[in-house]
Parts: C-alpha cells; sequence; structure tokens
C-alpha cells in the first residue's frame, strides 16, 4: 500500500466501476459489486487489491496470487488462481493505469497564490493556476487553466503554457512555447541559447540564437533534462512524446509524435527524429541527421549516420543490430581459448 | 524572423554600417545606402533581410536566395543571384555573428534589485548589476559591474564575479572567481566539494576539499553542467573556453585557453587540458591525464591515456582515430556476408 | 594554504593532539609538542604543515619535502627526509583526512531560519536546524537536528530528513525518507516519478508511481544526479553509499551498502546492486539486473547481463575485463601495418 505521507487514495470502488475506467467487462460469474480499495503489482497484491496479469514471465506470480481482483485478456483467464474476480480487457497493463490513475488522481489545482511567488503585473496568469512557493512568473507569460507551477520554478517573460501543464520545482523556461497537459520535471532547462559559435584566432563568438522551442500537447520531459532552442528556426517537440532524465536536446533539433528517449542520451543540433522513434539509455545521435520514423537505437549507440524508417541500430558508431551482434560473436571466436 | 515575444530588435542599419560591423566592405556597385532590417541564415532570408555564404554545401541556396544582401568572400561573389547586395569579408560566418548581435543586443543591466532577492548585508554588489527575483547573494561576494544574477541564482559567500557576467536562473556558485564576460547558464553547478574519499574498511571518509575553481574571462558553461572545486589546488578554465550542456569537470582539472567540450562530456579529477582542445559529446577522460594542445577528442571516446598535441583519437579506449577506423573496416569485414 | 574568503581554519594543533586525531602514534624521538598549524598535500607542504605519505608514487616528493610533519606507516619511515616529524599510522590518507577534517571543521547548525524560507505551519523542523534564504519546507515534512538546508532548497510534504542532513542549494526532495548525516549537493533530484508507461496506439500513457526513495544513513549524492521514486517498491540506496555528479537512478533500484557510483553513470528501472559495487564513470546498468557485491564495472561500459559477486568487467556489452582486453589486443593486431 502506498505511504499515506506522500499519497491519498480515492475510496474504494465496485469491481463494475472498476471494469468500466479500464474499459473492460467483468468475467462471467464475477461480482460486480466485489468492493476494491487499492491497486498492487502481482507479487505484492492481497485481498481488496486490484492487480494485472499480461505478460507470461509473471504467469507463477499470477497463479498463486492473493489478490482480491485482476484485470487479464480473456484467453489468460484459465491460468487465474480459484477465488479472483476477473475483469476482461483486452491490454490488461494499459487498463492497470487507467485504474490507478483513478485511485491515486492528481489533486486539482486551487488557484494557489503561495508565499513569495513573484508574479509580474503583465503575466497573464488564470485564475485556476496554481503558483508555488517563490516561483517566478515573467512579463507577458501566458499560464492556461489548471497549470501547476511548482515552488522555485521560472516562467520566463513571453512564455505561453497550455491546459494542465505542470512545471516542476525549481524548472526553468524561456523563450518557448509550451501546450496542453505537459509534464516538466524538477531542474529542466528549456529554452536557453544553443551551442553556436563562430569560431577562429580571435577565439569563440557566440553566434545570436534566436529561435524558441515549441513543445506540443502531452509532453513528458524528465528531471534535469536540457533543452536548447533554436539558432533561428525552432527546437521542437512533437505531441505525444517521452523524454527521460538528464536527456540533452540541441538547437533546431526535431522530435517527432510519440517519441521515447530514455535518461542521458543526447541529440545534437538540427537533427529530426520521426515519430515512435526510441533512442535507449545513454545514446547519442550527431548533428544534422535524419532518423526515419520507427526507428530503434540501442543503449549507448553513437549514431553518426542517416537511420532509416524503422531500422534497429546499436554500437559506436552505430550499425544495424544484427550486424553488431555478429561482430560481438566473431571477436569473441577469435580470442577464444587464449584466457 | 525572430518572434517578438522573446526578442526585440533594433532599428534598420544602411549596408555601409552593417558592412562596418562586419569589418567588410560593400562590393564594388552595392547601394551602400540600402536600409537593412533583419538577420537571417539563408533557407528563409528575404526582402530586407542580411544572410552570409561561406560553406559550398549552401552553394544552391545561395542561388536561389532573395535576401536584400549577402555576406560573402570576395572569390564567392560569382556565385550570388543578381541583386544581392554583396559585402564582402574574409570570415562571412564570424561576419554575419557580430551583425546579428547588432541587430539583437543582450540588454543592459540596469541595476535592477528585484523583489524577493536576498542580498547578505556585507556583500559588494556594483550598482550597476541586476539581481533577479528571489536571487541570493552571500556574505562577502563581490558582483562586478554590468553583472546580471537572473532568478533564483545563489551566489555564496565570498565569491568573485567580473565585470559584465551573467548567472543563469538557478546556478549556484561557492568557493569560486570568476572572470569578466563569463556566461553560466541555468542549474549550472560550480564549487561543490569534489568526490575525495578515503575508502576502507570503515567505509567512504570524505576528504576536506580545500581548493576552488577558477574561471577566467569569456568562458561559457552551459545548462546543469557540474564543475567541482579542487581538492587542494584548484579546478581552473582558462580564457575563452566553451563549454556546452551537462558536462562534468572533476576536481583540480584544468581546461586550457579556447577549448570546446560538447555536451554531456566528463573530464574526471586532476586531467589537464591543454589549450583549444575539443572533446566531442558524450566524450570522458580519465583522471591524471594530459590531453595536448589542439587534441581532438571524438565523440563517445574513453581516454585512458595521454593524447600528443594536435592529436585525434577515438573509441574506447580512445586510439588514434586512423587506426579506430581501420579497425571498424576489418571488423566489417570479418562478418561480410555472414547475414 | 586554503583561501580564507572561503575556509575557516582551526587553531594549530600540537604532535600529540594530531596523533590522537589520526589514531597513530609520534614516532620515537618527534616532539610531540610541536605545533602544526595547517594541512597539505606533499607537493606544496611547506613548514608548519601536516602532510602524508602512503603511494610510492610520490616516494620522491615525499623525500624532498618540507613539510613539518608526516602521517605514515612505520615501514616507510626511512623514506622520510631528516627533520620531518613522524606520526606512525596504518593508513596515512585516512589518518590525513581525520586531520583534515579537524583543521576544517564544519560550522555547526544555529537554528537559522534565513529571509524568503517558507516553512509550512504543520512541518516539523528541529531548533538546531538551518534553513537557508528561499528554502521551502512543504507540510508534514520532518527535519531532524543539526541538519542544514541549504538556499532554494525544496523539501516536499512529508519528507523525512535524519540527524545532521545536509540538502544542497536548489536540490528538490519528495516522496522520501532519508537518514542521518546525508550529504545532497546542489540540483540532486530526488523522489520525482519514474518513467513508467503503458504504451500503445493512444499514445504512453503514464502509470502512477506509488513508491518512495529510501536514503539510508551516511550517503552521498552529487550535483544534479536525479533518483526517481519506486513506481510501488521502493528506490533504496543503503548505507554508506557515495553517489557521483550526474548520475542516474531509475525507479525501483536498490544500491547496496558502501556502492560507489561515479559521474555521469546511470542504473536502469528494477537493477539491484549489492554491497561495494563500483561502477566507473559514465558507465550503465540496463534495467532489471542483479550486480553481485564487489562486482567492478569499467568506465563507459554497457552492462546488459547480471554480474557475479566481485567480477570486473568492461566494454558495451560489457564482457568480463581480461576478455575485453584480449579483444582489443587483438583487434590491433589485426590491422598492424595497415595505416
Amino acid at each position: 500500500m502506498a505511504d499515506s505521507r506522500f499519497y491519498t487514495r480515492a475510496a474504494p470502488m465496485t469491481l463494475a466501476r472498476i471494469a468500466g475506467i479500464a474499459d473492460g467487462k467483468p468475467a462471467p460469474g464475477a461480482d460486480e459489486t466485489l468492493r476494491i480499495s487499492d491497486v498492487a503489482p502481482l507479487e505484492t497484491a492481497g485481498p481488496g487489491d486490484l492487480s494485472f496479469y499480461e505478460n507470461r514471465r509473471f504467469a507463477e506470480a499470477f497463479a498463486a496470487t492473493t489478490a482480491s481482483a485482476c484485470l487479464v485478456k480473456p484467453e489468460d483467464a484459465h491460468l487465474a488462481p480459484q477465488g479472483v474476480a476477473l475483469v476482461f480487457c483486452s491490454r490488461p497493463y494499459r487498463a492497470f493505469a487507467l485504474v490507478a490513475r483513478a485511485f491515486y488522481p492528481e489533486p486539482p489545482s486551487s488557484g494557489q497564490r503561495a508565499t513569495g511567488a513573484v508574479i509580474d503585473p503583465d503575466a497573464s496568469v488564470d485564475a485556476s493556476a496554481d503558483i508555488g512557493p517563490c516561483a517566478v512568473i515573467g512579463a507577458g507569460a501566458e499560464i492556461g487553466p489548471g497549470c501547476r507551477i511548482e515552488a522555485h520554478a521560472v516562467v520566463g517573460p513571453g512564455v505561453v503554457l497550455g491546459e494542465g501543464t505542470v512545471v516542476g520545482v525549481g524548472a526553468s523556461l524561456s523563450h518557448c512555447v509550451i501546450g496542453a497537459r505537459v509534464r516538466l520535471y524538477p531542474g529542466v532547462r528549456i529554452g536557453q541559447d544553443g551551442f553556436g559559435y563562430a569560431s577562429g584566432p580571435e577565439g569563440h563568438l557566440k553566434i545570436p540564437q534566436l529561435g524558441r522551442v515549441l513543445i506540443e500537447d502531452d509532453v513528458e520531459i524528465g528531471a534535469n533534462t536540457t533543452i536548447d532552442r533554436g539558432s533561428g528556426p525552432d527546437t521542437i517537440i512533437r505531441r505525444g512524446s517521452i523524454i527521460d532524465n538528464q536527456v540533452q536536446i540541441g538547437h533546431n533539433v526535431e522530435v517527432g509524435e510519440g517519441c521515447v528517449i530514455v535518461a542521458q542520451s543526447g541529440v545534437a543540433g538540427s537533427s529530426k527524429l520521426g515519430d515512435q522513434v526510441v533512442l535507449a539509455a545513454q545514446s547519442g545521435i550527431s548533428g544534422h541527421l535524419r532518423i526515419g520514423a520507427g526507428a530503434k537505437i540501442a543503449a549507448q549507440s553513437g549514431v553518426m549516420r542517416d537511420v532509416k524508417r524503422g531500422e534497429e541500430v546499436c554500437g559506436a558508431p552505430a550499425i544495424p543490430i544484427r550486424q553488431f551482434w555478429r561482430q560481438q560473436v566473431k571477436l569473441s571466436k577469435l580470442t577464444e581459448g587464449k584466457g
């Protein structure tokens, strides 16, 4: 059960209501009036809890569970132990997420103006938005309904935030326009000028960076991630992309819709990622490249060439993943028995 | 054109004035009274704009440009379309940077003391310096003329900042002495104690770190970069070096003049970089090494040995770059036709 | 000598007192009343200073030192120059750390409540704890005796800090319980929700993250490091582990006792590190792995499989370190003479 110091759980719900939230159906014979009071993964779920089964790695845990109810595909129903109320759904993990969100809803914003907040008189802040302690809102900024600006966040002059967007503790935003339901985690840095210089014998002369960062709806950006603004064109993160902690996005980069960029990865200036691209952890993309839609870049890879739509690459420099593993096997054989 | 929510452009300028700023000369026959109102790269420049041509990758864009004027080397003048007023200069990209800086100048500091700023009575803050909302200036700190300390930045006790230095939002400085015209981006962490411990059966015992960080004039340090102070000796970043986002610099490191350290790279304790060294993105330098002046370290390389003056290395462990590519070719051949 | 702008040194101490602090013994004939006024490494130590000799790399510096006194193993006494007062101890580096800490003690907390601090009336803050400028303490938080919460740090609702813990400038804590004598450096992000989504055609749906971060006593966590809270289970950092700058720890990770995690490394979700594991810089551990106690992961390695107790691995993908080096040698030979 979640620690009540940190989490507030909604009231118990009937199986029928849970099935509705989960976009599923109670299995034939399941007691629709059964009261469920919490959610938990299979390993820790007990009486009163709802859990889920989708991945066969957990078949044993499923067979042994003491959860009161479980979200499951109809074809996996026979794996359930007796006495567990089943709710049928096509994608149990997603259904579980929906129910978990109903048990632990985000608190709605309440129009808080906390102690120490510094709001420029020329900013436009919706009455329903929360402004946390010592948060700073610059002149001309526009904060939409239901936004939550957490403690010490700084929303620079002219920055626009759509409805329901959250700016985490200590994040800083400048030169950017941000959509609705975006979540920016603590320490995020968005909109600072990028790494552009004219270098010569007199040194490195900074080129003014005159673009912006555009972030579309439903994007999430992890803690301490940095996204530089464009040099003239904009840096763009499209709808529904999720970016983990400590990622670096250079100027003029475009990230397509629904991309996944895992922790500590970096994308150098002016590279474009298509939709649904996955960058695994600690990978790097050189500048001025095109990464096709649906491409998958393995962890720690260093991509130095364009990657085709749907291609999977690995290594530094990155090559097609099957070739990468053939090389590893070959290298291993070359040194066999020499230990 | 730059978004007027975020950028304020100076008034139009004549071609003659632009030539002066660019340290160039109007081409024979060019109209010196032509009024230019903005700058833009070749792809987006239109009537009224000044652009530049230097790299032959953009020859096609140059030939098709509708910019009113263009900075160009005399020997490339024949590539220009008719009707574009040319300004001759020896390094057009640098010249363009100079003109762009004139069109979009940094606002001068105005002696702002913002709401919520906490300035210790024993700090010495020049009257012309700006202190942003909730910025904290510690006892004994010295803030030079024209400095800009942005919102939530923390300048610790005794820290010295030279003239015209900018400390970005939420940056924190301690135990450091910083020169003139230095730019520290948001979230920079400078001067915390380094990772030095005496380890043994009782655990890891922190060694007091008794040095400083010294940053010379005209250095730039990117967002969320961390620079630890020296353990006894100082950590030093010399004049004119530029450091990108999320770089880690360990204690006692020395970075020479004019170095370029790209995003997510790291330099471990006590290593010394000569002047004009380039570390490409996500590279790492082990501790206690010497990297010779002008050396180039490729992206994601892991340097475990000293690198000679002017040498280029690549790989992990890093080896001379030609050798690295020979190995890649060899590996590729060994597994050819086995897919 | 440490810069007096930043450091306050304790009064001189006699050799006898130093021997006591160092858990050592003055060598036969050493003047126990000798007054020592500072500590310094061999290269810079002079009259009045105490230094130490342990590593034979510094034998020459030891032989030439003008330090007044030196911590040394009895068996190395013959390497000392005449006139240096010796203190015998079994581990001179550790002994030096103890003496350095006595000369440069951390200032005790004084119950400061600085200007601009925002302390929720429902927080419990020990009277002896320091709360710095603009620091924010949430409802239900518990701050133990002797804690130091630096400027702009944010301690979220319900967070618990044990005795003597330090939260650095601009750090943010939520959903966590932290032990005694823990040091969190500037910009640390602890307790934000991890990177957990149910992905499908409709996009990436965030799974509520319902666990915590538990940090045991005597842990240190470097600047701008990020530690996500658990998804249901907790993320745990056990007693005495030291974590450097810009490290990423995913949800549900467990780090054993006394581990060393060097800068820019990352550990993906649900992996477990045994006690005394060392991750060198820029290394990465994939998710759901077990790393045995005492294992050593070389810099920049990418670990994709479980690692056994005490094993040393290197490379990406990581392999046993001897095998890694054999492969490097083989590769090198294959391309010899082809330059």
